[in-house]
């Protein structure tokens, strides 16, 4: 595929500064060959430029002077780098149809344009949208809704009554809507079950990455709004609400009937515990457990700082006598405060 | 299915107060239907009744003054409601049978009223009890033995020489018996695998969440015992011991060898030093790394306290500075008791 | 199978002292029988042996003064331990041929002796090596290259474009080439994906644990060199290299771009920021965030203390004024110092 940049501006605005060259893809300035564009996102990466073989360039008002490269001048050029990506690298499609091996429940309708591969299963009573791609080896359960061009990849389970928009990608081994965990403990501290039947909904462009889990609600559904991404390995217990166009990075957890607000930002690993409210735009850092409700979006954080594990030693010590520390540190303060006293005095 | 609350009383006890009416269902105060029965586990929550549409409640006997409902007074609602919605809502069953695609292999056996999916593998050797419900795709290994009514969802694995209890649940993704990490290294600093053949017991009534893993030990087993409760996205290393009646929440980490007592809670996210020894009834807190043995059963904390990150960044660079803080503390303590000395000579 | 002392010896190395008997397995010292090996790997084990029933011992030099059994002599006995126990207990193969539920894409290769389970799926243009095991259940993208003598253990995914060394073992649920997490916010704050077209590439003999992702690169692959070992539920983003013979324990999330070292040791759970290097030989402890580069290799570290939830609570406070408590610190030092002062004036 070949595109003039002015088709580009066409689809993604920007304003073109020099000729209007034809180009065959989009790469980072030290991959990018003669046919191609570029992009930078910070003054920083102009020092780049120097050895960059591209033909033309993304790239913010701000940092193009100096910078001879055809250009396509935009506010957002990591977003315009984004669009013109996916222009050219498009997500690969399955063959299309439903192959001989797929199995389909009864009551269930699967809309046009499908491309279901080998050995999916697909429950009773569900209805897929059109253009979805479902990648071997996907299980569907029961009064399962999926919207429009959705596509599962090889592995992934859907469990019964999970509802799914327009637009979403689930990658291998996802699980949604399997059992919230919910356990009440007899007189002998035995655990017994308490039955989820709440279900999952899931809105429009969800992206979710591989083997992360999403559990069915207790009573009411565990609720993902439109635009939520989310990475590997996340654990999204029953009732959460993930509000939209949230980021949650690989390895979090959030525990039952968190509330994550819109616009959100979770850090790699960091845990949510359940029943907090989280407000829209927060950002929390990697690693950093949120343990109460957050009612004012900042940058929240609370990683121990590393060093070496003899410092480590060293210092952690104290951390198990602060309190003690602090009782010394105001019975020397008095004394101080005494001695000055006194010091005053004397002279 | 409607239902007596003298029914419910002569299968789970409690005492009734008000009308035997008949109900349909089981609901949180806020969702419950006229027809329906609610419950309270706190006193806190007398407030939402007055806007609660159901029939009955269950309640203890000291909140239960003053609440105008049909009542069944217990010890236990919490319990009490686990009960009554695992009537209403069991568990959904597979269609009964053996479909035509599963294979299965020489030796085993498969007990009466078997409900085996699309596509399921079960290796040689093998044994399954009676009422099990094995959903799609679910691959088991040679040498397996499953108890009675027990439920394994889609895309579960199950390697050799695993041994299942009765009425276990395993969710979507978990993989139970894959090798331990076991690695020796030469003088190259090369690492050199270690076979892992001690398998894995799993008691009876165990729950495992969806994209749980459960290595096998080295050449004992790795053993859960009965009644464990294990959430999503949990790592069982070999040779683990994990105690009877013990809950273990999501993202939860146990390293090799380490012995979880009985009736023990792991919070979300917590880690397990391997070889460690925690006592029957600890509980650990989210997020907290134990890294030594507990031998008296408490609750243990651990997590950096959050802030924000300017907050954070302000005192967190003297956690990696706190001996030199106590040190300096020391030597004023000195200096003060020579000028408390000192002062008190000049008076 | 039996094998005599000698040809240990002459496979493995080591010296014998005693008699050349033939044993018939391997075992610790605790469960080894009269016909069997066992091994030592400090001399603080050396008390276990007065009840050890084996009849011959692996065992370094300088531990086996008063050890009375037939005895291999090495340098290395826990790598020695490693190389008879393979020899004795060989990675179970699955039955040899290619199933008749098999589907194999276009273009591809099976090189001789496979042993290719039921239902498993292989995309277009893929080349399989000699004497490759793949369990039930795999999916095998397109453009995917695999070596010799490769393991794929059940419902396990490779996504396009991953090529794969000699002698790798992947387990159940592994997911390697899934989407990297990189999405750029546009003007309203919505996310929009970047396309990830990067690929994987794994060398020889590396080990993957249960249920862990590897993502795809953006524009160019994830790699994980040579002789790599890694755990269960680790993920490991896009664009991250891991050196060779690195070893990565559970729960561990490496963010994109990082760079680990070779001979790297990574604790359970700790995470990497992305971007960050980490030089050879470094060890990073359980649960610690390294969140810049490391350049000089050491042990670091960086968890909370644990202790009951009481005294936490009571340390913890003290943790967010930190610098409030350093700040008083300084005042007070000053004050002394001026009473010092004055006190010597004084005298």
């Amino acid at each position: 595929m070949k595109i003039k940049l002015s088709e580009l501006i066409t689809k993604f605005g920007g304003k073109l500064v020099g000729d209007d060259i034809e180009i065959s893809g989009i790469a980072p300035t030290d991959l990018a060959g003669p046919s191609q564009i570029t992009f930078i996102t910070d003054a920083k990466y102009k020092k780049d430029l120097s050895e960059c073989k591209a033909s033309a360039i993304i790239i913010a008002e701000n940092n193009a002077e100096g910078v001879d490269f055809n250009k396509i001048i935009t506010d957002n050029p990591y977003w315009y780098f984004s669009q013109v990506s996916q222009l050219f690298y498009p997500r690969k499609e399955v063959k299309a149809g439903i192959k001989a091996t797929v199995l389909v429940g009864g009551n269930s309708i699967i809309e046009s344009n499908p491309a279901i591969a080998d050995y999916v299963i697909i429950g009773d009573n569900v209805t897929i949208g059109k253009n979805c791609q479902i990648h071997p080896h996907v299980v569907i359960g029961d009064n399962v809704v999926i919207g429009d061009n959705v596509y599962i990849y090889p592995n992934a389970t859907i469990y019964d009554n999970v509802k799914i928009g327009h637009g979403c990608v689930f990658h291998s081994g996802v699980v949604l809507g399997s059992d919230g965990f919910g356990n009440a403990a007899d007189k002998s501290k035995h655990w017994n079950r308490i039955p989820q039947i709440g279900g999952v909904i899931i809105g429009n462009n969800v992206d979710i990455g591989a083997n992360t889990t999403v559990d069915c609600g207790t009573f009411t559904p565990t609720i993902i709004e439109d635009g939520v991404v989310i990475d590997n390995l996340v654990q999204i217990a029953h009732n959460v609400l993930i509000g939209a166009h949230s980021a949650i990075a690989a390895c979090v957890g959030i525990a039952g009937s968190a509330k994550i607000g819109r616009h959100c930002q979770l850090g790699g690993g960091c845990g949510i515990t359940g029943h907090v409210q989280i407000a829209d735009y927060t950002v929390v850092g990697a690693a950093t457990g949120i343990s109460k409700s957050i009612t004012k979006p900042d940058l929240y954080f609370a990683a121990y700082p590393f060093s070496t594990f003899k410092e480590w030693a060293k210092n952690a010590v104290h951390v198990r006598n602060l309190h003690a520390m602090y009782e010394k540190l105001r019975t020397m303060e008095h004394q101080i405060k005494k001695l000055v006293g006194e010091s005053n005095v004397n002279n």
